[in-house]
Formats: C-alpha cells, sequence, structure tokens
C-alpha cells in the first residue's frame, strides 16, 4: 500500500486527478459489476461519521428511522406519471425470483416514495396521525452508464426522508427546515459551503411541486448538487390514497415533503478540500483525527518510543480526540507518512528517539495556512493541550477557505446573454448569477451554447444586491438565477 | 392506535400471538411486495440499539466496516459449488436494467462471500496485509415463500462480517471469537441465552468448511437459529484467487470466515421475552426505558403535571435513562397505558394531581417478579434516584427468567431412541440432549418421525456431565447432540 508515486496534479487534470486520489487514499474501489463501487473502510468510515451527525439532527427534530423494502412492484411506480417518466430509464428489474417468472416484475428502488406513502395510506386515519416524520437509511438504484465513484454510481447509499402533514404551509416548513438543516450540515461539518434555492422546473424531482437544491462549488469551479428537499404537494397521496379525517370530519389528502443527500457528499468532500498530496478530511468527519507515528531504528528505541506514543494517543483520546497509532513498523516512516497524508488525516504527531532526549514532540499539520509552519515541535503536555483547538482551527479554516474559493470563483452582475455567460464560464468563473425570465426555453439555450445548467433560484441570502434587470435572453428578469457547469 | 382489544393468549396460539404482538407493539407491518415486510420506528429504534451495541464490539476487537455491492454476477454465485447449490433456489435476479436486457444476469445478494472475496483478492498481495477483518451492514435476499416477520422474510437486515487470515488456526480462533462475541450480546443485551455450538454437516452454510451456531429456545420451546459464525477455510479463496506471499516467500491461498446476525433477533426479542399483554423489551435495547405519562382532566391541572413530568424527565434523562414524554392528551391514559405495555417500555412513570397532592409519583413495572408490586409509589427523587438500578435488575431478572426457562425444557439424559425423542417433544421439551454417532441418517429419520432437527453439536460449557452411550440409532454415540423443532 506504500505508494509515493505523486498524484496528477489538479490543474493540470482535475477529473484524473479526482479517480486517482479516491483509490489512493483508499475511500473507494471499483467493483465487479458494471457502476457499482465498493465503500472500502476509510471512505465508509467517514460516510459513518456523516450519517451519525445526520441522524442526530434529524432526531431532535422529531425524525425517526424506520425501513421499507428495497422491491417496488412496477405498478406502483408507475402510478405517477412525472415520477415514472423521470424513473423510468434507470430502473434495474427482478424478472425472476425464487426459480420463476415473477407474475408482476419488480423494480429496485430508485427512491422510495410510491411504497412508503402506500404505507401511511395504511397507517394515517385521522389529522391526530398527523404529521408523520420518517427517514430511511438505505442504498438505491439508478442504473448509469457514465459512472463515477461516489458522484455517479448505479447503486449508492443515502437517506431519504419522507414526511405527511395535514397542511400545505407545514409540509413547506418541513421542506425548508430540512433544507437548512442540509447547509448547516454540509457548513459546519463537512466544511462544503453551498448555495441554497429553489430549482427550476426542469431540474424538480420527478413528481414534486418544487424540489429545493443545495449546490457547492468545487476546485475545479464545477458545481455539485449536494442535496434536495422537495415539496410533493398531494401527487402521491391522490395517487396512493394517503387520506386523513381533518379536525372539522372532512376527508382530505396529506401533503408529502421527500428528502436526501448521499454518500455523493463524500465525493464532494474530496473536491472541496484535496490537493496534491491527497484528501483532506474535516476534523469533525475524519475516523482518525490524529495518527500517531513511532519512529525509531534500533530495538533499544523502540520500548521508549512506543511508550511515548502510547502515552500521548491515551491523553488525546482522554481529551476526546480520535487518535490512531500507526505501529506498522514493517513500512519506512515515509510510506507511513505518504499513506496518510494521502488519507487526509488532520494532524500527525510523529515521536522518534531525538525528540525524547528534546523532551518534544512532533505535531504535523496535513493543512497549513500562509505563514504557519508545517511542523511543530511541542512538550508533549502542550501538544496535547493545544490539539483539540488545533482541529476547531482547522475546521473553521477549511469552511473559510471553501467560502472564500466559492466567492472568488462567482461572478455576480454584469452577464447578460447566453453568449457572455459561455465567456465568464470560459475565463474561469464558477457560478454565474444572472437575470432570468422564468422562460424554459432560455435554459435549453444556455445549456447548448455553454454547457451551464440553471443550478437555483438562490434563497434570500444568496441573492446579490441588485437585482439583474434582464433575462439572458433580453427579456425582462423576473427572478436572479445561478448558473454553472455541473456534476 | 389505541387498541385495547386482548392479545390472542400465547398458550392458546403462540404463533397468532406472535403476528399479532409484532403488528400490534408497531414493530413492523406487512408491506405491499410479497416476503418482503416494513420495519416501523419503534422495530427499527430496537434494531438501531442493536446495532450500535455489536458495532461496539465489532470494532473493539478490529473489525471495520465496509460496503459491497447489492447485485452480483450470476457467474460469480457459481463458481463454489455447494455455494451454489445452497442458494440458487433462493435467488432474485435482475435481467433487465437502464432499459436492455444485461449481457449477463445479476443476482441480488443472498449473502456476499463471491464479491467480497473478489475485492480482498485484489486488495491483499502480501502476509503484511493480513488479517482483513471487515463487516459490513446491509440487506440481503432470498426468496420465501411461507414468510413470517422479522423471522423469515425474503428481504432482511443484517450484518456479515468476512474475514482473511495467513492461517487456518487464525481463521479458527476468529470464527469462536465471534461466536463468543454474539453469545455475550445474545445474553448481556437481549437476555436471550443461546446454547452454542457446532452445526452438523447437514445444517452448514453452504460452502463452509465448518459452522458455529448459535440457539436460543423461545417460550414454545421451539429453537430460534440466532446466529452463525462460518470457518470456510480456503473455499472460496480458492475460486477468487485470494492468494498471499507468505513470510517465507511462497504464494498460498488465505483462510476465509464469515459471520452474521439478522433483524430476525427481534423475532428472538419478542418471543423470549414477550407476555400476553405484549413484548418486553429489555431496557438495554429499548428505545424508551422509561414513559411519562402525564395525567390529569382539567386545565388547572395540566400545568402542574407538565411541569413535574418534565421536571421528572429531565432528571431521568442526566442519569442516563431514555425516557419519552407522551404528551398525546387526545388519547386517554387507558389508551397510552395499554400503548406502551404492547411496545414493552420497562417502566412507566405517571403523575397526577393527586400524586402532586402527597409528593408522589407513580412507577409502574412493564415486567414484575413474584411478590414485587406491579406499581410503586415513590417520591419524585426516590423514583429518579432508583430508576438506573431498576432498569439494571429488570435486565437481569429478564435474562435470569430466560435462563431457567430454557434449562427447565430442556431434556438431558435418558432419551435413547428416536421415538423416545418424539415424545419427549411432544410431552413439551424443548431441546433434547443425546448421544449421536455422526451418522446423517439418524438425523434424516429424525426429521421424518419428529420433526425436529440437530441443532447444535453444543460447545463444551452446554454439555451434560455424562456423556451419552447410545446414539438415537443405537449406535455406540460419538458425540452429545442437541435435537429440538426450530424456526
Amino acid at each position: 500500500m506504500a505508494d509515493d508515486k505523486a498524484l496528477t496534479p489538479r490543474s493540470e487534470d482535475f477529473s484524473a486527478w479526482y479517480n486517482e486520489v479516491v483509490l489512493r487514499a483508499e475511500l473507494a474501489d471499483y467493483s465487479p459489476v458494471r457502476g457499482s463501487m465498493v465503500i472500502r473502510p476509510w471512505g465508509y468510515a467517514i460516510w459513518e461519521n456523516m450519517q451519525r451527525a445526520l441522524d442526530d439532527m434529524f432526531k431532535a427534530t422529531g425524525h425517526e428511522n424506520a425501513y421499507f423494502p428495497l422491491l417496488i412492484p412496477m405498478s406502483f411506480i408507475e402510478r405517477e406519471k412525472e415520477h415514472v417518466e423521470g424513473f423510468k430509464p434507470e430502473l434495474a428489474v427482478v424478472t425472476h425470483a425464487g426459480g420463476k417468472e415473477l407474475e408482476e416484475h419488480l423494480v429496485i428502488r430508485p427512491t422510495s416514495e410510491t411504497v412508503i406513502y402506500s404505507m401511511y395510506a395504511k397507517w394515517v386515519q385521522s389529522y391526530r396521525d398527523l404529521p408523520v416524520l420518517m427517514n430511511q437509511w438505505a442504498n438505491v438504484m439508478r442504473w448509469e452508464l457514465r459512472t463515477r465513484l461516489f458522484l455517479r454510481t448505479s447503486e449508492f447509499l443515502w437517506q431519504e426522508g419522507h414526511t405527511a402533514h395535514a397542511t400545505e404551509a407545514e409540509a413547506e416548513e418541513e421542506t425548508l427546515l430540512i433544507l437548512d438543516i442540509y447547509r448547516r450540515f454540509m457548513e459546519e461539518w463537512i466544511a462544503m459551503p453551498p448555495v441554497t434555492g429553489l430549482k427550476s422546473e426542469s431540474e424538480r424531482f420527478a413528481g414534486a411541486v418544487r424540489t429545493y437544491g443545495l449546490e457547492a462549488m468545487m476546485q475545479d469551479r464545477k458545481a455539485l448538487q449536494a442535496g434536495t428537499s422537495h415539496m410533493l404537494g398531494q401527487n402521491f397521496s391522490r395517487q396512493f390514497g394517503l387520506t386523513f379525517q381533518s379536525e372539522e370530519g372532512q376527508e382530505e389528502y396529506a401533503w408529502n415533503t421527500s428528502w436526501g443527500v448521499s454518500t455523493r457528499l463524500i465525493g464532494g468532500l474530496v473536491m472541496s478540500h484535496g490537493d496534491d498530496r491527497g484528501i483532506v478530511v474535516p476534523p469533525k468527519l475524519a475516523p482518525a483525527q490524529v495518527v500517531m507515528l513511532p519512529i525509531f531504528r534500533s530495538d533499544d528505541d523502540r520500548e521508549a518510543v512506543f511508550g511515548a506514543c502510547n502515552r500521548v494517543a491515551g491523553a488525546l483520546s482522554e481529551a476526546g480526540v480520535r487518535v490512531r497509532l500507526d505501529d506498522r513498523t514493517h513500512l519506512s516512516p515515509g510510506a507511513r507518512f505518504w499513506e496518510w497524508e494521502r488519507k487526509g488525516v488532520p494532524f500527525r504527531v510523529e515521536i522518534g528517539p531525538k525528540d525524547l532526549e528534546k523532551g518534544q514532540v512532533v505535531v504535523a499539520r496535513r493543512v497549513h495556512g500562509e505563514g504557519e509552519d508545517r511542523k511543530m515541535f511541542l512538550p508533549e503536555s502542550e501538544a496535547i493541550g493545544r490539539m483539540p483547538g488545533l482541529l476547531d482551527e482547522l475546521q473553521a479554516h477549511l469552511l473559510e477557505t471553501a467560502r472564500t474559493r466559492r466567492e472568488r470563483d462567482s461572478v455576480r452582475g454584469g452577464v447578460e446573454s447566453v453568449e457572455a455567460l459561455g465567456e465568464a464560464l470560459d475565463d474561469g468563473a464558477g457560478f454565474v448569477y444572472t437575470g432570468w425570465s422564468g422562460d424554459p426555453a432560455v435554459e435549453e439555450r444556455v445549456k447548448e451554447v455553454t454547457k451551464a445548467t440553471l443550478r437555483v433560484i438562490p434563497s434570500e441570502e444568496f441573492r446579490s444586491g441588485s437585482a439583474p434587470e434582464r433575462c439572458l435572453g433580453g427579456e425582462p428578469s423576473k427572478m436572479e438565477v445561478v448558473w454553472a457547469r455541473a456534476y
């Protein structure tokens, strides 16, 4: 696993860099089944940390976890018209089981609205049974021909929340609550600050009334749709008979929302913070925040060095730091150094015989700001005492860096035609804010000419100070929108 | 959801009781797809607590989580001869995806040995890369025609561990380590003490060299196979080219183990502890260990009662107790009482205006031992202070009760023919310990005559004091074995 070969630099070929770094950080690997991936322990541990954090946020806002079936009858998928149009081309179909052809073919869930609302219809009778606030952590399948690890695979892991409410207003409130949870999670945990907003009609979820999205800017300035929250209206409740008796005694259809984020977030993490040495994992998500590296040549040194490493590891662990001791003495210090650089562990603490003599330990930063030293030589107790603060500082630094980069690479104002948009993007713009008339024909033309798409109609906090007057198509503008080339 | 209709008593029809109690405790529900189930929030929260506890035990012994693909090429399943014979009749097959027929059909994993060892073959080069100790939490599919919620469904949730080792001895050690982790988990968390041991050849996992199993006795005296740990030898490593260079520089095949427990454990929990009022959840696994029930008639009382409930709930929570406040004032106290009885919450704390006057709270036990009062009237501070101890006592009581029941319903010695075994079982024996010659023909005949199967060749600690001399077939006995009718 020791692998000192340099990565393709990001500046040379970002896409090649991404594929290499995902493999060499041992986040994931290609599987024997085309389009599926294997998530390796380092990648899965990051996912577990994401899950834990999000799950806590969902539960703190009254959501419960449940589990619904993997297989969905084809007739269910077909019931909501837009839904089936959107998903049919991507379905994987089980035609045979138990040695026989099935009477009705079953699809592997591409998303679970249909089966979940059919169950809610069974459980909900009265307004007193509402709201229903459930989430499931599950695998889903959307057949893809052109796949990329984490970003686009046929099978992926995600959470999907599904709620039912008595009123439209409550459903809208839920949709926005989740949008806010996602935004906070991406900022506070992944240090990946998204721009949030409404999706245009052409980009919304198949079956939704409104889709809100979170768009993060990667280092190559492309947008990554990092999560979505859908207001489904009564589209599914009508198809699945999800009704309730209102407080006034009337039979009414419930209002639904659904929302999800997936293992794609790991791809976002990689493309937000990685550098030419490897990935960088934000401290709050790092499976190991500190790696202890004992360094010695002779067996005489070994005991003293290991003793010090164990002592420091124990003290860090007691201070709430996730620490791992790398005791693979068959690997050279250099090989181990490179492995943890690739894997993006925030800090290494190295201890060798000379350090013991000097009464110090070496604290090496995975990321150092300008003017910061890569290595710090600190007395043991100081290294231990400062570590929680160093981790917090790094977490904040990564967020600040990503936010600064996002705004640096955003163009607000001055782009007033499709051609000008293309030029701005070719000149290195990431997110371009312009006016829009609301006409889908403009979206079509932008796509053809520039390969960019309308990412969001930004939420108020992300809008530019002065509203643009003109749409790219020349008409008067009705709203400000964000364009970008996207993953 | 208020549902005061009594359950079918266990003594009358255990099977009907089981189906009713699973539905009415809202653990699970039938889904629109035949053979699949929906795990509802109360059931899923129990599963999450099981997962957390087991996952901690796996990680404490050096295992890491990963995730492997849902779909497996048919040719992979077919590679290990016994494996395909065992699983082929139960496969669900994806023949079409992305709108086309697939060149090679894919099966939904019934278990993941094949795809996982094909990946290990890619990752392992040298003895230094061993052992590989991975686990995944996943859904699997084994097509079933006769299904029962949690006990036998086409799709179920489980964990599957897969390890690779340099030597046979290490693999055997791992198999037994996991067997021990499972036993401890079932005893300490589910309060469901299993008998452990080796499976006979006819009952072992398709592709294994040796299968160890854990058999728990349900209240109807039937055995539930609650978990298995397999020593796979080199069967899979040979088929998938999982080799490594040994310390001596030779190319060798790795030794594998695999092991799993599933949501079936929830069925075991239900059938171990449930009574005619509902399920009983052991405190360590209970999503809520205490439910607070405010009781009042007038709005005047409301504030004082809620104030006291919130105060007690806060204090219990600080003491590390999982507590839930049931504030559904539209339901009568009786309806809420029955709901929590059904759902098996260990303790209720009820507070009404009269209790406030008397300076007391009512602590009601879900389960009370002989001579114990169902309700205790305690000063608030005493109720809070004693609660952690009460939960521990209940946990211990459930284990002790289950162990006593298991041994009471086990017959050791004196059964020396197939006919006598049938009579013992008909007379109410659960586990019957007898001698066995090792001849599979005896197993066949036992099954035909008595419907019982050989559950395990018990581990030393479960063997009877004196070894039986005769096999049920009349031959000299080679080992002691346990027979039971099983789920």
